[in-house]
């Protein structure tokens, strides 16, 4: 297929903080320079993640405007560089997460990049608000295309929709990463703090992963349908349901937790893990977590971090969601109402995840 | 051998909190009723811990005096019921470290005692101030005898000292336990925080287990000459090495943290650990330790717990203690000055650990 090269990157800017209240800009925007180990994507969805909300009003210190979001890509290669790795070829359907760069051993050994973990590259180069290599700024997917080095960009796998496969890239792979690397699958007992983005993808991965009971852990009840609905085996209110801690000590081998919140009954949490068992916080309160050593020492228990995922995890959980058929809850939405869609974002209202349609 | 069991069981018994300003008394005390799965020891050797401080003060909560302390407990065996395990002969130099008994599977399938991982039984009896399973207290080491189920009696190794292996009993297993789990060894770095009498028995084990590097972290230098003769290849003092937090960025595998204060630079010591880094914490201050996800987050690292050690710990540590050659630093002190030696102990002057000697 010949490459189309006459196109233009457009999107949603942000210039200010005021732009995460609804006030992006529809605009041109300049891409990072052209490298010959560079894809172009037409992008046809691209998923809304908190942190574009976080990073566009400057939430967690300040951007570096103009500022595009987004960092659940998926879409069309429409121009691939003549030293592009991963076999991507013009019109293939794939997909970008939110890292677009890491050292990948360009500086030397590299812990993280020669072991499949560029995530947790001190090199990491963000999908937006970041910038690259050559000094170019990323640029995220609100936006009608957009630029990534190849390592980065993933296929999609025949199967997985690709409305479907975007949210996956942050918000699913996220979750799917520590479920993987702390060991759900047949056997185990996993606990999901959270029924919301994060947390739906946990429970609809750790039931694909094969785990044996998946339980979803929320303060109220008015999650409880929902989380059942998405698979979970059981639900656990924690400020409803009566001697909870003790009702469900050492019940979990592993525990993803993704609220963001310090105000949780952290303690209550980790005392529901077995001798072993892993916490796994993927949200990131501003604050310090209220947690005791005792609650750690009788048991061996951990708690853990986790961020994002790997190309390699990426590849990995969308075989799985083919595989398995998962089915992530999301509503379409078109890339033109992404100012209405951010303000409906910031009022909880998706179930569980927006996605912006070109 | 014939048994003689016509001895007395004699000790330095607490009566109130008054017991740890140096008020405990020699008398005559009972121990547990006898069964044939028991052992009686003679005790030669036997450690002073922090645990024992805490527990006769009722720091840790209302003592059931009367109280007779000490888990580090090293003696010969006098008598030997019937059904005892593990070989245990009368005249066997035998050791007893911080726990008396757990379930070992008599109510049913037991995670802990199924996988030697006793410490974690919930059924754990203490080896002082605790209940046994037939009613009786569990009295101490700081005494003439010792009655304890022989499960949790361990041979002392040849070449092992009984006034060396008395302080690995619990202090050294408390370390060791954690080290040998969380793989330390060759090709490992591995950091030591705080060091005192945990803190230089990880010291020891870290180097004798192979690790390549050993690096005593404690706020002040003064602790800096001691780090460096029991083998550390490295000293780090947070509150006078400037620019400490940006110098260790990443600089070990494993981190075992044997402070029990919350006043300590908790984000900078994860700071330290390497991707896929633990830091291990074996103190149990009674605040909330000031940790932030996010510095758990990026690398992935992880904060565990851990107690004591199992029965097959103390056996594999005893043995590398004996086949390295591991020499634990301590004063011995006459089993009749115990109150002088807590005294002592409570003003931090031993280096690094007592042991009481009948």
């Amino acid at each position: 297929m010949a490459e189309n090269t006459n196109y233009e990157f457009k999107g949603w800017v942000g210039e200010d903080p005021s732009a995460a209240e609804g006030n992006m800009k529809w605009k041109t925007f300049e891409p990072k320079p052209w490298e010959e180990t560079d894809v172009d994507i037409k992008i046809t969805h691209s998923g809304i993640c908190g942190s574009d909300l976080h990073t566009i009003s400057s939430g967690w210190g300040p951007a570096d405007y103009p500022c595009v979001v987004g960092h659940e890509i998926v879409g069309v290669a429409v121009r691939v560089g003549s030293q592009a790795e991963g076999g991507i070829k013009v019109g293939d359907v794939v997909g970008v997460g939110a890292q677009n760069d890491s050292c990948l051993g360009r500086d030397g050994p590299c812990d993280a990049c020669d072991n499949n973990s560029e995530q947790y590259c001190s090199g990491n180069v963000g999908t937006y608000n970041s910038k690259h290599r050559n000094g170019g700024k990323s640029m995220g997917g609100y936006a009608l295309y957009h630029r990534c080095p190849s390592h980065f960009v993933i296929k999609i796998p025949d199967g997985l929709a690709p409305e479907a496969a975007a949210p996956m890239l942050c918000g699913g792979v996220t979750v799917y990463s520590p479920l993987k690397h702390f060991g759900c699958g047949p056997g185990k007992k996993v606990g999901v703090v959270g029924v919301g983005g994060l947390g739906h993808f946990a429970v609809l991965f750790a039931k694909a992963l094969g785990a044996d009971e998946v339980v979803g852990i929320s303060r109220k009840a008015d999650k409880k349908d929902d989380a059942l609905a998405l698979g979970c085996d059981d639900y656990i209110a924690t400020s409803e349901d009566d001697g909870w801690e003790t009702k469900n000590k050492s019940r979990f081998d592993l525990i993803i937790s993704t609220v963001s919140s310090p105000k949780v009954p952290f303690t209550g949490y980790i005392g529901m893990l077995k001798m072993d068992g892993t916490m796994v916080q993927v949200g990131a309160p501003e604050e310090a977590l209220p947690l005791h050593a005792f609650s750690l020492i009788p048991g061996r228990r951990r708690l853990a971090g986790s961020m994002i995922g790997s190309p390699s995890d990426i590849r990995a959980m969308f075989q799985l969601a083919a595989d398995k058929n998962v089915k992530p809850w999301i509503e379409q939405r078109p890339m033109s109402e992404a100012n209405q869609a951010i303000i409906d974002f910031s009022a909880g209202k998706p179930r569980f995840r927006y996605v912006l349609v070109n």
